[in-house]
């Protein structure tokens, strides 16, 4: 494999993808990567890209979520070299700049998130054979020998989305519950799944899932949630209240981008609750406050801070957490353009496609 | 003193207060206390009552801080007696519910705020000679001899609150600043300055005051703020983003209640940054989560959780909180009407007023 | 049952216990309950008073685990009242001084442990038909009516123990290991066991369990403990730098009383690493803190806290704490002298026993 | 200045320093950094290598304080260049390895500490013209413009370790004492007077100072402590006790190395309060933690990790900490063997001694 061409995703405008041969990337910078993509996923946030809400300009090569084999490395790069095994980050950020330095790595003005368009850096995508990987120090981790593409290809991307769902979106590790603490999760896709994975590691002791598909709640039931709502089918907010002895969830994360379910978490709450919204919610929200300064509420909004990595792996490693339930489809990356429209539709029972190249 | 028949200030409706003659307050349950009102003060939620914002009865007796003197306790009283120099929380609360055992001491569904109608328990007030207070072994505290009662009758209401927007307002202590951290404080009245104070506790480096009124800001500036700002003559966020390398502030307190500062707030604060809500909004405002979410944006409202009274009085006993200098105006109670007109229109150079029954 | 007299384990001395008629007790203070026992359990440290190492009065009724019904309620108690099934802290404590106020119950001047001698306030025990518990609304807490009594037990003692092996000796909730973490328990007894279990709730990856006694390793591995080690087999520490890449445990816990456990605790962890010391070991340690310090070690070492009452009955709720497979004997209390036999010499596969009065 | 030779500070084996020329250090790695010292100073722990206590191979350079002006940088080095004024940490780390990731760079396993002998990397030290600084992007630091050198030289060392003695030793911020605490510091030297700075920033309400040396003692009331105890005067645990109601400090910290401190550290604290030992304790202690757990101590031991430089700058920038009082002299480097004599030996009020190459 290899040569000067790959095959890769490639956005052509007006919400389609095609799968083309394009330039396989080179080594540019001292502390470059090229990584041999091995296992390729769709997330939620490529069919912004699809809807027209994340604008990517056509012939960029889309995708952020990857695991592969380094291929090459820059004369810089010491922690890892070709032939290892590693995940990366859905984004690359400096790691030297002072908000690297406080655990923002997000934020970080050098940085930029894979296949995201001109908002998040212009970066070229991962849905392809090889990917360039700046900062590769920073933005790749080796995988341990005995854990699988598949455990470990969501730690850089919607697991440390559903992570910060309970720890917060502060890069202080704080917890947003204690042990013994009840979540309502809205949203029972693939960041929401996630979020009730690391629920049960924070020591929830009643994980409250609300969706409308009857499957993703049902795979959430397989995966230990307690309580499954429907909200086309009963009220949420009082199925929460009704679980919570009145009092409400101590914590309620939007995790399914609707302006809906936004409102619902507020009231989903308890005295001193907090709500954490994951998904982007395109239009304006009116809010109270005079209503909510009475209950103490923290509102928390954020995107993927990738600094769990480790804890991600000795979990999966430890078998504590297992997101490969999720995993409803495995496709060739080049039928990728079929699998974007099962993925958009939601058709097929899916929940998480994994392209192979 | 004493009999039947004491002075109080007395809600008439219609936003006018009269001080008259009203029954002195008697023990009615067994954890009940009568204290001998020794210094009360007018609070900015008191001009709430007056603008018709907060509804109460008219025939109400107002006021929720004082500080007094036990004058008698019922027979399960076992924390103080009759002599001793307490400080009053603002409110009640039992102390035995979950949600009190929790530290969520505000939500007491048993509790209320003194003076301040029927959203809040219905309570008579405390700007009077003599005061009934319920569940005394909660709600009172002993005075250390060397304190006056000017140091310490902010302890339980508008420290605690400015505490509060310092230290969040979730009861687990955890401060929304680390040592070194910039806070902006929208407000520099007597919630904003007791803010002020709060920050400097827990070790900021950079504290910024916005207040249109320029001699609330001076007595900011001598409080130990780093830079005062005047929204009516710069861009207070353009303002604070100069003072903090473009970063912006790490927290946000709003402490005026205006939805302008609320706004201006979310603009402040640096990526990762918390804004805090202490005044109160009354109109619904209108948020992009959207863009809130690039940003990890935390957004916290509350009112006031009295958890920190020993906290505080240790702090004020070694001279690291000094709030007598917000006290501008000390009054006989029989002036009090003459008082909430000063405090309402802001003149005289007003920021607290004392009351002395 | 019930009258004036009531069946007790009554210590005699010199390490002898016997069941006996012993006077009723009665309510004495308006704060006290009298609760009829329905389970209690023997505990470690009741073998410290058989043991001489607790100093107790011959006559005494010891014991400090049970869970009951009330019968009788003093006049001040309001969250209990005859006929509620209640389980009990080990100990008392008033609630209202300011050592209880910052939630050290233990350290509360006014409290005691039930039936463990002058040292902690000299109370009598609970192993009898009957128990006086004075400050009835901080001590007694309802059970919900779903949990049997053996679910619950161990709340109020051991299991409040063995949590406070993970959550720290200090009131302050902060957790001693962060989610993925590893740690090491010497000791698989029923404090190291309910250890084991607060391990789980708190997010820990690698739980490795220390105990000579095959038979009790055999019950950790049951409940989910990842390495077992007999270290009368192999060399602890070796096994535990072994088990965690060479670089120690982010946690170990001395749940055994020995002092050769406690010097293998501090070879076990890793640069920053945590030690907590909840067996009492007898003879004083040498340790060398030039060296500790170079590793920057915390050493704790703490007794029962009983604050986390709430959570914990959540977390028996959820299923997500099940305490019962440590259950190996249930005897009826008349026995109770064979009972302390076998739980003292360890025979018949025991771990904890229930006494029926 | 410059040229192949430099002066430097050379330890001559049994107890000597003398000031020699040596060979200037060149860059050897790409991610080194040649600094020319402008300012270094002397620790106590330069101290134990002249004591015998730290063993450094004789020919050594020492001393590990200092800031300069970097001279040349590798070609990996990209957060500083020549011309800046940086300031150092006191050792070095690689900043990349799963240990520095964890925040826990003074263990890393690259790294080392300045002229601290081989238990420490048998790096040559900094009290000399020129430093060579390996892994230059971790380990220094630009200097804000306004700033002096004598303002920030202690930040990489002895402010660190006094931080540290209030933080914690483990690497998560979270703070040994809560505002309104009190802390007791065993020693008043450099160590102990960064503790108080420390403890002021984190809102101590009543800060203690022990030592034997009048002149230190009055220095630390100088700088802000509430009381000061000479142990050759009064029994300092009684004093203790005495200053904080009976009850013991939240937090005793031992900055003085002596055995006969720590072991009043322990009898210091109030329950569940907290002993940090910042000094090196050369003897083993015996401790009886049947004692300690009745009273949940929690006992720290650690070395410097410098995790904090920009907190420390921001609150050094903004006055909040002022450490330049503590300088009693500044000597030129020719001058070095007087001042080691004079540090040792504690004549002229010395507290901290300043070296200009």
């Amino acid at each position: 494999m290899g040569g000067l061409y790959m095959k890769a995703v490639v956005y052509q405008g007006n919400g389609v993808v095609k799968v083309q041969e394009v330039e396989k990337p080179t080594i540019i910078k001292a502390d470059d990567a090229i990584v041999r993509v091995t296992t390729a996923a769709i997330c939620g946030s490529d069919l912004h890209i699809i809807h027209g809400v994340l604008p990517v300009d056509p012939g960029t090569v889309i995708g952020h979520e990857f695991v592969g084999i380094v291929e090459e490395v820059g004369s810089a790069v010491t922690t890892v070299k070709p032939g290892d095994r590693v995940l990366s980050m859905a984004g690359i950020n400096c790691g030297k700049c002072p908000t690297c330095r406080s655990r923002k790595v997000w934020a970080c003005p050098n940085g930029g998130i894979f296949g995201n368009g001109p908002m998040f850096g212009n970066l070229q995508g991962v849905q392809a054979e090889f990917a360039r990987v700046q900062y590769a120090d920073e933005v790749l981790t080796k995988i341990p020998d005995q854990l699988e593409d598949e455990q470990v290809i969501f730690v850089g991307d919607i697991l440390a989305t559903g992570y910060l769902g309970i720890t917060g979106v502060k890069p202080d590790d704080r917890g947003l519950i204690k042990p013994g603490g009840s979540v309502a999760i809205y949203g029972s896709g693939p960041v929401g799944l996630c979020t009730l994975a690391a629920a049960q590691i924070y020591g929830a002791a009643k994980i409250i899932m609300v969706d409308p598909l009857e499957y993703r709640l049902e795979m959430a039931g397989k995966m230990g949630a307690d309580v499954l709502i429907n909200p086309d089918k009963v009220d949420p907010v009082k199925a929460i209240l009704e679980a919570t002895n009145g009092l409400g969830a101590e914590l309620a994360v939007e995790a399914s981008g609707s302006d809906e379910a936004l409102y619902n978490c507020i009231h989903s709450v308890c005295a001193a609750g907090t709500v954490n919204i994951l998904g982007i919610v395109n239009k304006p929200i009116q809010l109270d406050f005079s209503k909510l300064i009475a209950k103490n509420i923290t509102i928390e909004a954020g995107i993927c801070n990738v600094i769990h990595t480790q804890e991600l792996l000795d979990l999966i490693s430890a078998a504590r957490i297992d997101m490969m339930p999720i995993i409803t489809h495995t496709m060739p990356l080049a039928d990728a353009e079929k699998a974007y429209d099962i993925f958009d539709k939601r058709t097929d029972g899916v929940v998480k496609i994994i392209l192979k190249p």
